[in-house]
């Protein structure tokens, strides 16, 4: 491996192999960019992870030992860093233990190589058959349980675009592989809501909080296919790349990427604040 | 720990940190009873196993290499066997790895403390809100995406039973929280499909393949709330407490356990031959 990893501040210390995010996805994880020194939008990240953990009735890491865990991260060049949470081990089967400790994995790797060109070109999607069960109980929040997500990027392998667009059973556009989907539609900006299934993105999250201060109107709501076949602008946004704008879906083309750029200008522009 | 574990045939070795089935629950698992020095069921856990690996395409590991891993357990007091197949590490974020070594985990513990007389008083079942979600790709396999039924055994440790009866989103019953569900109304048992969701029970295959032998109608077909609380006979099976009668379901008592005992024999039968 090419990057370093702690394990409950420990520096690569193993793994344990009973732990109950290995045997059931029983936690939840943040990938995080550190492009400078500091990790950007840490305070949600750490409020996403603080609401999953509620969700699953995990009692996360407190507060003080995150920003202990944060100190020993060495984040002098652009990194990538990942927290991933689980319950811990233990537990009757699927039955969690009564007094459980999770248990938290930080790793740190490199900032990927990201062309540039995408931002000023865009990137290619298509719709995607794998869908996205509906659970409410596992909505919004980032767990472990990711097997959907790994089945749509194995179907977008067999595909000629960069990323593709993923629908619950009833044809809603939920998000894409692993991002958020924004489509504009004259002077008005939509973004799935992820209340049945997908993921509350940071990035995401950053937008809808700063409709009023982009003065742009930016709400949640239904998206169908034609909803993105038709729009004046389509966007996905993630932590690591940022707000990217979109210049085909399926055969459709699209060439303004206006409003995208100045979101990522603003989204930006938040990371570095916070 | 209690157990001894073997990663990729070596003892106790540690787990990669940024192992795949860790990162997003990519991959499969089977636990299977040894009572007596061998695996019950062994060749049908193993391509229950197999299909799963083909369903996420995962490269699994072949005969020989499971042949080998048996030999090394040590099998010789009542045991669990636990083996657990990820697709390894690697990959861009979701996306497998185009060549990937799938990395194996077996894992031997001490045969449980099962109480005897569940099979002879049977045990109570309520029905539970967690849902199953329904999704076609996943259903059926043992794959390691668990947070529905660790969230469904968290709702069953708040109530006074022994197991929960886990539905769809259509309200359609599909298994208990770690078993399948068989009801007889009159000369015919039923249990539901696991065509949207729910687990290919081992034991379930024995029972659908042995009707024949048992000279008992067996089909799957749906089963709603109103066909359990209507039941003649309830039981549940799973690979660890084999066939297990129901005694109550909510507040509707069941007094017959004749079939689940017939069952029961058949498929302790079963196993010794296999």
């Amino acid at each position: 491996m090419t990057q370093q990893w702690w394990v409950d501040g420990e520096e690569a210390a193993p793994w344990p192999a009973d732990d109950r995010g290995l045997r059931y996805g029983d936690g939840l994880f943040e990938t995080m960019a550190a492009p400078n020194g500091r990790i950007a939008h840490w305070d949600r990240h750490r409020r996403r992870l603080r609401l999953g953990c509620d969700r699953l009735g995990i009692a996360g890491p407190g507060d003080a030992t995150l920003a202990d865990d944060l100190e020993r991260l060495d984040l002098s060049s652009p990194a990538v860093v990942r927290l991933l949470v689980t319950r811990g081990s233990g537990g009757r089967g699927y039955a969690p233990p009564a007094q459980g400790a999770c248990r938290r994995l930080w790793q740190v790797s490199a900032w990927p190589q990201i062309d540039p060109a995408i931002y000023e070109a865009g990137i290619r999607v298509a719709f995607l058959h794998t869908t996205l069960a509906r659970h409410s109980v596992l909505a919004g929040i980032k767990h472990l349980n990711r097997l959907e997500q790994v089945m749509a990027a194995r179907e977008l392998q067999s595909l000629e675009v960069d990323d593709g667009l993923l629908s619950d059973d009833t044809g809603a556009i939920v998000e894409a592989v692993s991002a958020n989907l924004f489509v504009r539609h004259g002077a008005i900006v939509t973004t799935p809501p992820v209340s049945e299934c997908g993921v509350a993105g940071v990035v995401r999250e950053v937008i809808l909080d700063g409709a009023a201060d982009l003065g742009i109107e930016i709400r949640q709501g239904s998206v169908r296919r034609a909803d993105v076949l038709l729009a004046d602008e389509v966007f996905v946004t993630s932590s690591i790349r940022g707000v990217v704008p979109v210049r085909s879906v399926e055969s459709v083309t699209l060439a303004d990427f206006s409003t995208a750029r100045t979101v990522r200008e603003y989204v930006d522009a938040q990371a570095v604040c916070a």
